[in-house]
């Protein structure tokens, strides 16, 4: 009998936890950790087949834990929604760190449900149906009750107008993260040049008290927000991205949904998941979906754009 | 500058004239062909980059041909239907062609919407937010309007009640080809083993006269048809295909239309592409939109399990 696939997970947040969950229950795979910050050493030098990073949103703070891993003879998977797309935030970086895992034969994959799935795995694969793509629309509606208080606070939610106003000028207040990530993986794979990429947040006030599992939103305090990214090739509108999350999305008439429309010859493709990709589930499922197309991708920092489907197994 | 990427056709029906159509327009692809049956040896022994067969559907019929291009050295894409999954009909002969062209260091794929697409790498694609599968569901409806007289009667359309039943029995009258395929290329994505695969095909009879464009249907006549594969495994059915094909879904009340339901954890996922994928512009893009992940593909007979997403480039 083969040996068991072995995973570490460094970090352990939510996404890791229901990570390892699903893949304990899966044979042939051993979990380790997951470790929380206090045992770095255990799982970045574990040389485990494959560690997962699931700490932060930053490149610049999983970096050398990607690179410490790496060089422990690891292929990584890390959460980090600027890790999808490493070149759209530190090029240099990502180059050492691609060079570095070439010259280790593993391979480095930033993987989730959002960057690296609703708005980039899933358009791709949707675009295979169409001579040409002319442009695209993704539009997702996400319940975020379901997430810890630091992060929803992070993304714009509980906040006073002040606040998130001040938030959203000194940077801590961000919306969700990842969007440019997601387009410049499509951009690279269809060979588009992006000029500039627009950006919105807004805020959605309740009208209501609303309560969320970490926190409660009064009345006249943010219970969402409102994302428009707008990629912009050749002059024109290329890829638009609405993103809108909310503690009570039934509240403002909406519901979770996802879908996509492809402008092209012949009609494009309008495609839809309703109810929308869970994100919790969602994005803690790729993750272990992942681990097994990770060991046998070719070695580097790779994207969701030239991998095969992940898939539970 | 790059030397252009030689595309050979062999065969010069519809998929291939219009495969070749979408990559005459695509910068730094050079087009050769259609060929016609008359033409072999100018399309198998091209040397080309990548050769297209598009022929027939079947895996006998194109095994020599495929050879005959693998051992000129080049990249095999094929329409044939058994050829998604080509250990389904003939392992010996998949896996001599697999060695064959491991051998000489190119890839075969079988490719198309479907199989290829539809019941295959988009279900595995929307397989990836779970985090494991117990069922799957796919239902398509399709508009055959556009189809040529020769695959019309060959599926099922356009006869009397005693030539269906007669045709089906014969094996003249098919259906539409490839379900077992594409259960197999998920199956094998999934660790799942199949037991058996349960098959149904049912006549839909015209009302009243209605006219595709390569022929007409009289009342009485059938004017499309049902098919159900059911494939189960560990005793309980796992995949569940359902094709309803029509020269006028409308007439019956129906719409074209593509879904997929995964039933797992957390509500699974329900997906709907509305309307349907174009089966003449899909498989004709899926074709074309293939040629560059197969040329960089790891050599051997692949299937659309082990590839990422094609995409127009």
């Amino acid at each position: 009998m083969a040996r068991p696939l072995r995973v570490a997970f460094y970090g352990a947040g939510q996404v890791s936890r229901n990570a390892a969950e699903i893949l304990r229950r899966r044979p042939g795979i051993e979990v380790l950790g997951p470790f929380g910050r206090g045992e770095r050493d255990a799982a970045l030098g574990s040389g485990a087949d494959v560690v997962v990073i699931a700490t932060t949103s930053f490149l610049s703070d999983v970096a050398d834990d990607v690179r410490d891993a790496v060089e422990a003879g690891s292929n990584v998977i890390t959460t980090a929604e600027e890790a999808a797309y490493p070149w759209a935030n530190d090029a240099a970086a990502a180059d050492r760190l691609d060079a570095l895992a070439r010259s280790r034969g593993v391979t480095i994959l930033g993987a989730g449900l959002n960057p690296g799935f609703a708005f980039d795995a899933l358009v791709l694969t949707a675009c295979g149906v169409v001579p040409e793509v002319e442009s695209l629309l993704v539009e997702r509606v996400v319940d975020v009750s379901g997430f810890g208080e630091t992060v929803l606070r992070r993304i714009g939610v509980g906040h006073s107008p002040e606040s998130f106003e001040e938030g959203r000028r000194a940077g801590t207040v961000t919306g969700h993260i990842g969007f440019p990530q997601s387009m410049q993986v499509v951009a690279a794979r269809l060979g588009v040049a992006i000029e500039r990429i627009d950006r919105e947040l807004d805020p959605i006030f309740a009208e209501q008290g609303l309560a969320a599992s970490s926190l409660v939103v009064n009345p006249g305090e943010t219970a969402g927000f409102r994302q428009r990214y707008a990629a912009v090739s050749d002059g024109r509108l290329w890829f638009e991205a609405l993103f809108t999350a909310h503690v009570s999305p039934q509240a403002i008439g909406q519901e979770p949904r996802d879908a996509i429309t492809i402008r092209g010859p012949h009609g494009g493709v309008n495609m839809a998941v309703v109810p929308g990709m869970n994100p919790q589930s969602g994005s803690a499922s790729i993750v272990a979906n992942s681990v097994r197309r990770v060991v046998v991708a070719a070695p580097g920092w790779t994207t969701v754009a030239d991998l095969p489907p992940a898939v539970p197994r």
